[in-house]
């Protein structure tokens, strides 16, 4: 019965013709809108079941778990789907306060003004200190 | 000199195999994520130089201004891109208070509980009403 249930909200989702949905990810505390990255099957419910987020990496094609190297990982407080089940919004709670492997508080830091993508939010992290060296 | 710069900001965008970009709409006022829809470089380069949301219809293969039909058009306040350029973030002045064609604030009005998708705000207007009878 709980594996119906569960087959059941995961084929809710129309996956694209990658087997993969977009993800939003939203700071609960301050609202602001912190990365987009993509998720399959797995990596939703995962991220349902144990309440933190999981993606599916399209260049390393490969499940991760958000954090498991850089240890910012997002806790989360809501799933959320659209009208035509297409896209995720997740409200999280972010560890660490940064989301970005650039060491930016979220991935959107770059704004269009006078028809050119300028930096906009600070650096918090050198992405060395992140991920170390190497 | 302008032509140059414009195709630049549009080119350093990360377009998918489709020539499409995934574009996430949030409220200017009250923070909350509204819609996700998707761009070519004619929506991208609309919005940015009439300030109004424009999208591509990935059903319908046509560009379309946000609102054109409905009335509930989305000024652009910002544009924004992420850290590997694949994604926008528009902040919005959402027109009528509704970005759903379901007649609903937002698209994402279903939330996960129980592993079961619930929807969890009001229809604010009987799309009926938004688009006519027919």
């Amino acid at each position: 019965m709980y594996q119906l249930k569960l087959m059941s909200w995961l084929e809710a989702v129309l996956w694209n013709e990658h087997e993969l949905v977009p993800a939003i990810a939203q700071d609960a505390v301050s609202g602001r809108v912190l990365t987009l990255a993509w998720m399959n099957r797995e990596a939703l419910e995962l991220t349902a079941t144990t309440r933190e987020a999981h993606y599916w990496s399209r260049s390393r094609a490969k499940l991760w778990r958000k954090g498991e190297s850089s240890g910012h990982a997002q806790r989360v407080l809501e799933i959320r789907l659209d009208c035509d089940s297409d896209a995720i919004l997740l409200i999280v709670a972010q560890e660490g306060g940064i989301s970005c492997h650039t060491g930016h508080a979220r991935c959107f830091y770059q704004r269009l003004e006078n028809y050119a993508w300028h930096d906009v939010e600070p650096v918090l992290k050198d992405p060395k200190e992140i991920y170390g060296d190497g």
